[in-house]
């Protein structure tokens, strides 16, 4: 089964051109043509603008979009820090236009902790801000924007919780379009060879959807913070020395105590909070007792097939589901599409 | 299809047993207990002790084993990193011994930098060393030693690389089992709410045995430092905001100019140099031409199945194969044995 789900976060809008990281001219250049596409980010949050007045109304959101004049003085501040995202992807190899040779544009992300107020007032779109509830503003974008969105405040946050260096605890300097951090002590270790150090972080999560052996029943459980009555799929952290499938064994007997046996992986997503990777999977109990981790879940609970779709519908819904942009929504979507088309 | 592969390094020979890295007096008494086994790092490499004379040629290693007595005075020691990392698994539910309520002995490892001919006085086993060439020789334990040491060796390299907190370079001290690391800088934002700072870094690597659009050849690659005359398959890490699947197309393009359509996980590989989860796919190429980047590939080729079916046979060798402890061995293993079976 090769046919791929596409999930939120996950669609690469541009091409990364990682080549281009080490090729200081080509940046610069790209830097200053007015073609180029600058989004600004606030304590890691973008700029958005919203079609509504109230920005917790629904609705799309919009990522501000800057070109180098309006941006260019904030590039000399010392606390700015600029990534490279890539170049947009050409259309069609067909679509010629009349100057044939025009590279596509590039885009940067800035983030800045210059004030708010005043960041705002360079945009002229309407109805502009800086999101707080990042996990419900952060869902709010078209899939394009969203795949943009993974990658910018992913790696923004990296390099707002890893400027010093974690082998010597010294300062280090952003490097290669924003995807390396490199020790500004020569005597540092981290210089000599190639260390993860000097990397963007991704930290590997599995989640997964515990099928009852009877196959006709699935395992949520739900954490303090979800909102009322909302169910979702275990998670957890990948440990180091773990395949994935060992990892769902483990954290599904952690949370629940419910044992599992197969695990089939299923699709992947990113999750830019700060900078997971989801890993998305179906597995089937051996076990069916369920005794939760108090510390991490509130309730776990066996949900009826024809109770999840239910749900799902929104008819006699008997849980909240979890939104549509979540793996989480996808995997059960999955498994209830397996048996019955909604 | 829900068989899965087991892979080196891959094998969960403890139980983790997270819930106690919390219990400093569970962990305490552990630590004393007679029963419980030390397994000993220096630069984190692990004591072994090897059946031949020879160290390069061959043959099976174990992993030094130690008891409290003997490594207690290394537990005062400053610069001692010490991890829990868990405990055996009762072999089945029903083997009931006399003592049938003995708990099953706990295991930790130990990174110490005192002189290394003096700590291997302290092993009664013949042959002991602790290994230089670390991607030869931690190849060479059996499945069950070779799990114990992927999370071994990747915690403790963790903790020789990351002494210092990334985000205000204090330096930080071990806490939960050598689980966490925590800054000692009580106005440190580490401090407030879960940060990935203070956790171990797992890092997702894609690698892929992608297939000739005709179905009957696979790219396989060479870097300058491999052995000569061996090809592998191609990989690299995984990069913030972007899915397996995407990462295996990007790669690809960038190491070898091969553009690719679907992609299929099959299974995965902890890699404890230092800490990576390699994460195996295979999948299919929609072009043909091969431009490397020279960067990162000395050459890339496309085999004929029957060149890489001899080549594992031995009979007549195309090339070396890499070794079979790779998840690349098995990923080309399983691509031949979808056809033919060896
Ligand atoms: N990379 C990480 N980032 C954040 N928390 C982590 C990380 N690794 C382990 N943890 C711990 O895992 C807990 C969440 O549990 P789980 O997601 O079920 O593994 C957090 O509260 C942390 O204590
Ligand atoms: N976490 C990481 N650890 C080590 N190298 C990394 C990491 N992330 C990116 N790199 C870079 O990736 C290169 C290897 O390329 P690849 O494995 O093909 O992605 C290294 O030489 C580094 O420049
Ligand atoms: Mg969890
Ligand atoms: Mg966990
Ligand atoms: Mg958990
Ligand atoms: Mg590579
Ligand atoms: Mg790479
Ligand atoms: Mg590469
Ligand atoms: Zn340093
Ligand atoms: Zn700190």
């Amino acid at each position: 089964d090769l046919h791929q789900q596409e999930n939120y976060f996950s669609r690469e809008t541009l091409d990364r051109l990682s080549a281009k990281r080490t090729d200081k001219g080509w940046l610069e250049d790209k830097q200053s043509d007015p073609n180029t596409v600058y989004l600004l980010f606030s304590n890691c949050s973008p700029m958005v603008s919203s079609p509504l007045e109230d920005h917790n109304a629904g609705g799309e959101n919009q990522l501000c979009r800057f070109r180098y004049e309006t941006v260019k003085d904030l590039l000399q501040k010392h606390a700015t820090v600029l990534i490279f995202l890539g170049v947009e992807r050409r259309k069609k190899p067909s679509s010629q236009t009349v100057d044939g040779v025009r590279e596509p544009p590039a885009w940067f992300a800035i983030n800045t902790d210059e004030d708010t107020a005043e960041l705002l007032k360079r945009c002229r779109e309407k109805n502009c801000c800086f999101p707080k509830t990042l996990n419900r503003d952060l869902l709010k974008f078209s899939e394009e924007e969203a795949g943009v969105v993974a990658q910018a405040r992913s790696v923004l946050a990296w390099h707002s919780r890893y400027s010093f260096c974690p082998t010597c605890g010294s300062s280090t300097r952003s490097k290669e379009g924003g995807y390396k951090r490199s020790c500004l002590n020569s005597d540092c270790r981290s210089l000599k060879g190639v260390h993860n150090t000097c990397y963007p972080r991704v930290d590997p999560v599995v989640i997964m959807l515990v099928i009852h052996p009877d196959g006709n029943q699935c395992l949520l459980g739900r954490k303090t913070i979800f909102p009322v009555g909302m169910f979702s799929c275990l998670a957890g952290f990948i440990e180091p020395g773990e395949t994935l499938e060992e990892a769902v064994r483990r954290e599904v007997e952690e949370e629940s105590g419910v044992k599992v046996g197969p695990v089939q992986y299923i699709s992947c997503q990113p999750w830019p909070m700060p900078s997971s990777l989801m890993i998305g999977c179906l597995s089937v109990a051996i076990s069916t007792d369920i005794k939760v981790d108090e510390k991490e879940i509130e309730e776990a609970r066996w949900f009826p097939r024809q109770q999840v779709i239910d749900s799902f519908r929104g008819t006699r819904p008997a849980f909240t589901v979890p939104p549509r942009q979540t793996i989480a929504h996808q995997l059960v979507r999955h498994w209830i599409g397996m048996i019955s088309n909604l």
